[in-house]
């Protein structure tokens, strides 16, 4: 059942490197899912910058899309593919050290109590919102951390 | 004069290509800069998401680098090249719309007393700080604010 998750991540990592190039830019890839927690990753050298460490707009990037990623799979399992749309609206982030290998960003979902208030609110055809934090390593330890707010709602 | 100021945004720009790819793939480029207020563009095609407008992750990216760049340009112009170290520590993003279209992120220096209290900081040899707005718009007006908090700092 996990490898199924992992499958429906990867294989969403894949459309958006068609639909977004800068994902393909970055390497972006799905390192795991259980439905649940999402790790994206991204290897350092396309995302590496003058000092050798990685790219804050690469760090930011990351952290936002591995959000956006959770929430769509997650839309996608609930109301089928391209019914829902998901977008940030607003991101903190917090840079306490570089990263300075390849990197990864984790999220989990909320707990099972608002992910229902979530999708009553978008089934019901208004605009869900739900924060998330993403965290941010490498090999090293945690070194930034998104709170991001998304909204998510019906296409139509 | 502000010509000079032009060309040396534009000399920073093509030296990020080369040293931060991720700039490269974004086709970011030095729009205006006069001393004060620098403007960095990118074009929507690279930078496109699966809705057709501008990928968050190349927004926060071009926020970012905008105010990296204007400190960066003004380290250079009072400490001389690769003197000081600029780096992001604190980053809150509002997206009120999309952006739809080639867009900018606008960014001005602090008033000349504040930047005197930072040149003084990092002449010492301590960590500098600044807040700077940056502001992102397509020929449909403004579109997201970025509030950065930038260090600045002596190489060695």
């Amino acid at each position: 059942m996990t490898q199924d998750y992992l499958a429906d991540a990867q294989e969403l990592a894949s459309r958006i490197h068609e639909q977004i190039p800068l994902t393909a830019a970055m390497q972006l890839s799905a390192q795991s899912y259980d439905g649940k927690t999402l790790v994206l990753a991204a290897p350092l050298t396309p995302n590496i910058n003058d000092k050798g460490t990685a790219f804050a707009g690469s760090i930011t990037a990351l952290g936002n899309v591995t959000g956006w990623c959770l929430l769509t799979l997650w839309t996608e399992k609930v109301f089928g593919r391209n019914q829902c749309r998901v977008a940030i609206f607003d991101a903190q982030f917090s840079f306490r050290k570089p990263l300075t290998g390849d990197f990864t960003a984790r999220v989990s979902l909320p707990d099972e109590t608002e992910c229902e208030v979530l999708r009553a609110a978008v089934a019901a055809g208004r605009n869900g919102k739900v924060n998330l934090q993403i965290v941010l390593a490498d090999a090293a330890g945690e070194a930034v951390t998104l709170n991001g707010r998304y909204a998510v709602w019906r296409q139509n």
